[in-house]
């Protein structure tokens, strides 16, 4: 049995879709006990609602939380006792094999630099996330591509990117499947000499490496089309990447909604066409995805959306115990001392 | 009269739209005189093709030319009477006020280099885009945000950033007649403290100038709703951006493209919304823009899309006229010297 540690607290729905995806989880037939760290009034309240299997569920009391708009180093300091904190204390000691958030990113980083360590050359810690794709990848078929950095590090030396890039590929190969992930680094052109010196060097160093399924550079045209199974970045160019790629989403839904609002050929013309769209829209459906790793640590971390439903994070806790029964720590640091 | 020089030569569709819309124009009530620079002969037996106005253009010869796919610096050493060196010294010497070309953007940039002076407070020069937004923007509300580096200066300093940032404002004052350009810095977050650090020192430099309608940081979410008019990034990051941008297109039609020979019923949605996707496709034509400035140098540079139509062209040759008319580079001497 995987024993999980879920901070059951700080995400945008609050704790009840948490505690219902945990409940769920409880139910299956998935090798996952579940420890929701949080306010242990307020768990059990929520548990009371949602039919589980109480011999699959801990409560592990905290007696406060962090919000989406704190500051995270500074808020842990002044909470020692954030349910974030506490998750991660508890699998630093054994009492879980994995950590699992839907909170303030930057305080589940952070939290776990204070009770984790840090991988043999591993200089910073990079998030992943996944990103729609028209290719799909792997065996499969899955319609979603693998990026990191997209926030953890915001600039990056080359030897962090190449670290990045040999964390996503073994990512890749254990979690999708795919046997030697096609992996790039995002640049302004294809040429090994494009790029910011940290690119053109992270370029040589790979190439010269030979360990990985290396594709070389790619550009932004590729991200949306697929061509890499893993793409690697700064974290500060991930962030942006990702964000405008939410952001085109959201305004290709407001102009069908817009056009749908002005006039009745449109309307018939969306109805017609709605199964179509509706595809599209489940292929690019985050709450399916139940998260994505923080790699670098010595323990596995899943940061699961902050708007997660229940069912997102029923697949976050899947993907969770996956991260231990397949070894991806002991995996990544086979990978990193290549 | 205002006397463009048009590098008529190494566009992606070879100098017949060039010399298209050049002839156009020259039958239209616009104040512009063309100077083609290129390959006599075959400028001429073009010009024979298109009815034109003989009296307002001219073919300067140069024996050669860049190809999109040389490398800029080293192709001009080898090439000293390439069309592109031609042209810029055309205008360097008086004998043309704005340089036009649809060719190798680098060499665009190199040879403007080699030709003009940089304005007094510009280290680096930025390359500018339009990208399609859902806000409108301006009096004429026009669909397009102006993004800035767009590939130019890969890695910027605060000082270059502060730099683009106010001739980004001017060109959208003076061109696209906006009072007050909202004008932001693309980041990792809103607040002051997110981004890499030549962002978070730009952004301490802007809000202390007090110059610009400085809107502060935007996010990737932002760049497609449009919510500044003048988006400011380095070149490594802009290019990036902006080539996702147009993946991100190419993907939404592959996929419309695969739904319509999927299924009659596709289809038949597909027809009845195509009213709606026209205006849309319409709103974000590159086509019917003829182009963006290269800002910075003491001479007007317009680069147009390598697959510029002949209406492109125009359009392109229009945007340099109002360069000219408008005062751009004694504007944006002002503007730096805040």
């Amino acid at each position: 049995m995987i024993r999980a540690a879920l901070d059951a607290m700080g995400a945008d729905g609050g704790s009840e879709p948490l505690v219902q995806g945990a409940a769920q989880i409880s139910l299956e037939n998935t090798p996952i006990h579940v420890v929701l760290v949080g306010d242990r009034d307020a768990l059990h309240a929520a548990l009371k609602r949602h039919r589980h299997d109480s011999n699959r569920i801990d409560v592990v009391h905290a007696s406060d939380y962090v919000r989406m708009s704190d500051k995270p180093a500074a808020t842990l300091d002044a909470r020692p006792d954030c349910s974030i904190l506490r998750a991660a204390e508890l699998v630093a000691s054994g009492g879980a094999d994995v950590l699992i958030s839907a909170g303030n990113t930057g305080a589940v980083i952070h939290a776990a630099a204070r009770s984790f360590q840090r991988l043999n050359g591993v200089q910073r810690v990079a998030l992943c996330a996944v990103h729609p794709t028209v290719e799909p990848h792997g065996p499969k078929r899955d319609p979603f591509g693998l990026m990191l950095d997209v926030g953890a590090t915001l600039q990056c030396t080359a030897e962090e990117l190449a670290a990045f890039a040999r964390m996503g590929s073994c990512y890749s190969r254990l979690i999708s499947h795919i046997e030697a992930p096609k992996v790039a680094l995002l640049s302004n052109g294809c040429e090994p000499t494009k790029g910011t010196d940290a690119v053109v060097q992270a370029h040589a160093l790979l190439r010269a490496g030979g360990d990985l399924n290396f594709a070389g550079n790619i550009e932004g045209l590729d991200v949306p089309r697929g061509t890499a199974d893993v793409v690697v970045c700064e974290g500060f160019v991930g962030n942006i990447v990702l964000k405008m790629l939410e952001g085109v989403s959201d305004a290709a839904r407001d102009l069908a909604r817009n056009a749908h609002a002005a006039k009745l050929r449109y309307r018939l013309g969306l109805a017609l066409l709605s199964s179509g769209l509706r595809r599209v829209r489940e292929l690019t459906d985050w709450k399916q995805y139940g998260g994505a790793p923080i790699l670098g640590f010595d323990q596995p971390v899943i940061k699961a959306h902050g708007r997660s439903n229940a069912r997102a994070i029923r697949n976050a806790l899947r993907l969770a115990a996956k991260t231990v029964q397949r070894g991806l720590v002991d995996e990544l640091k086979k990978s990193l001392t290549r």
